[in-house]
């Protein structure tokens, strides 16, 4: 068992599956390691549209690290990899989240806060002087539109831009933005998900303070048809607050097209997640003008909020 | 206040001191950083001898983080830091360690397992096209040979010898070999020093298992000078031991000619420590033929024994 699983976090999203595609590839023709892509989970809906349009297969579902080394992609936090993390060695990690990560010995960790991994992927590439094939290229630049939203979050770095220009080139897109918005749109059909999926579909837990926060987000054109749904939504998060040990529940419903998103919250810490954005509850919802972004627009305040 | 401090660990040695001057120049030229190098203590011997060789002053010295934004060189660890680095936000990470780092937000963390953060520092100059100044370069190349003790240590990696060679050529050294020797002996000259400055010139805190073990280092070119003196060290380490509450003081003295090291270890956990290493203490002394780095070979088998 020499090979290095290449893996992303839990309920993998377009830039998870990427960058695992990606940093696989880049780590066998950079380094010589025998490496396999793999997942932790299925591809959602906009992630398997990115994979069809660009011809490639999923990586391989895993559930446990079932080699000695690993390397981390878009995630460095233990809660939201594989379960034996802790068994293993990860020799390297690549990523662009706030960092909660401990070793025994030195390794490869590369995290910068562009808009994407994807990003920072195609710039190590570009330094090490590797060629990205062209279908690796199309999923990188769905990771950067995924992610960043078509360059509109606020997550959206200057890196980003060349990036997904360079990338889309590779890939001969001659349209990226209409790909993009086709793409995105595969993404937000809800209406055939069950309440446990939606809850479930995108979400991290996040240590703060000694609790368990858990961060669920669906991206819709209509944050109304979601929360039509509300009853059934909620009870779906009452059973997992009650089963998993959470002690709040954050579900964020991102309209991409207007760039806003509504929260519900559920569990204990209600009065901690308003003072957290500075808004009042009704019902456990709240509207947050402007907040597209998990990572840098809810999770940094509900930090201080629990933390402060 | 919007200058950002750029430091490396308590206790500098040359890489720590390097990395300071050379991030915040490179971070200077490449993002427009208003940065300041700093230092958390006076430089050592060598580092002074390399100060004086290439015509750079010294960097501030701090005990504190007086401005709202900091990068961490050649260290990630609250315990190897400033004081108060609970209360700023570090912006970027250059280092090359185990990793033990918790942030509110993403940032730039570049942590590479090479043989110096100068090496590192090297290949981000490179990438980004910036050109490295004659004495940084020389600086720069003093804490390489610093670091690898010549390209000899274990912690050398492929990386090391071409950024060494590259920065000789920018710096106008000639003959670095000479150079290396004549600054690492000059590291060696512990005659002057008093038994405390000798266990704190180099000593980090590392926390193993919830307690605080004390690892320092000499560098000699005679074992036996140094033991000579082991009561007067003996007494010095149980005086610390008493007031700092570290559990553990392992001491290591390496002969940097025969690449071997003499430990001394003091306070409890005698047990694991032997049995890290596979050896019998005598008196609290053994020999680990072929151990030359603290971070390679020291601190990896110590974490294994306690926290296994």
């Amino acid at each position: 068992m020499t090979k290095t699983l290449v893996f992303g976090h839990q309920n993998p999203d377009t830039d998870t599956i990427a960058s695992a595609v990606s940093a696989a590839y880049f780590l066998n023709k950079a380094y010589q390691v025998d490496t396999e892509a793999a997942a932790l989970g299925t591809p959602n809906a906009e992630t398997e549209y990115a994979l069809n349009y660009f011809k490639l297969e999923a990586p391989r579902v895993i559930e446990q690290a079932d080699t000695e080394e690993v390397v981390l992609v878009d995630h460095n936090e233990a809660s939201q990899s594989v379960a034996n993390l802790a068994d293993v060695t990860v020799a390297g990690v690549y990523d662009h989240h706030k960092i909660n990560f401990t070793s025994a010995a030195p390794l490869w960790f590369i995290n910068k806060p562009l808009g994407s991994v994807a990003t920072l992927l195609y710039y190590e590439y570009k330094d090490a002087g590797i060629e990205i094939p062209a279908k690796i290229a199309g999923l990188m630049l769905s990771a950067i539109i995924s992610d960043t939203l078509l360059l509109k979050s606020p997550t959206t770095t200057s890196a980003d831009k060349p990036a997904l220009e360079g990338l889309a080139k590779i890939a001969g897109l001659d349209d990226y933005e209409a790909y993009g918005l086709e793409m995105l749109k595969a993404g937000t059909d809800l209406s055939t998900k069950s309440a446990k999926d939606l809850i479930d579909g995108d979400a991290k837990s996040f240590e703060l303070a000694g609790q368990t926060v858990r961060i669920g987000q669906v991206n819709t054109v209509d944050v109304n048809d979601v929360f039509a749904r509300r009853d059934e939504i909620a009870a779906a998060i009452e059973t997992e607050l009650a089963e998993d040990g959470y002690s709040t529940f954050v579900f964020v419903v991102t309209n991409i097209l207007d760039s806003d998103s509504d929260i519900l919250v559920l569990g204990e810490n209600q009065d901690k997640v308003a003072a957290a954005f500075g808004v009042t509850l009704t019902d456990g919802r709240a509207s947050l003008p402007g907040v597209v972004s998990r990572k840098k627009q809810v999770v940094p305040p509900l930090t201080t909020a629990f933390e402060g």
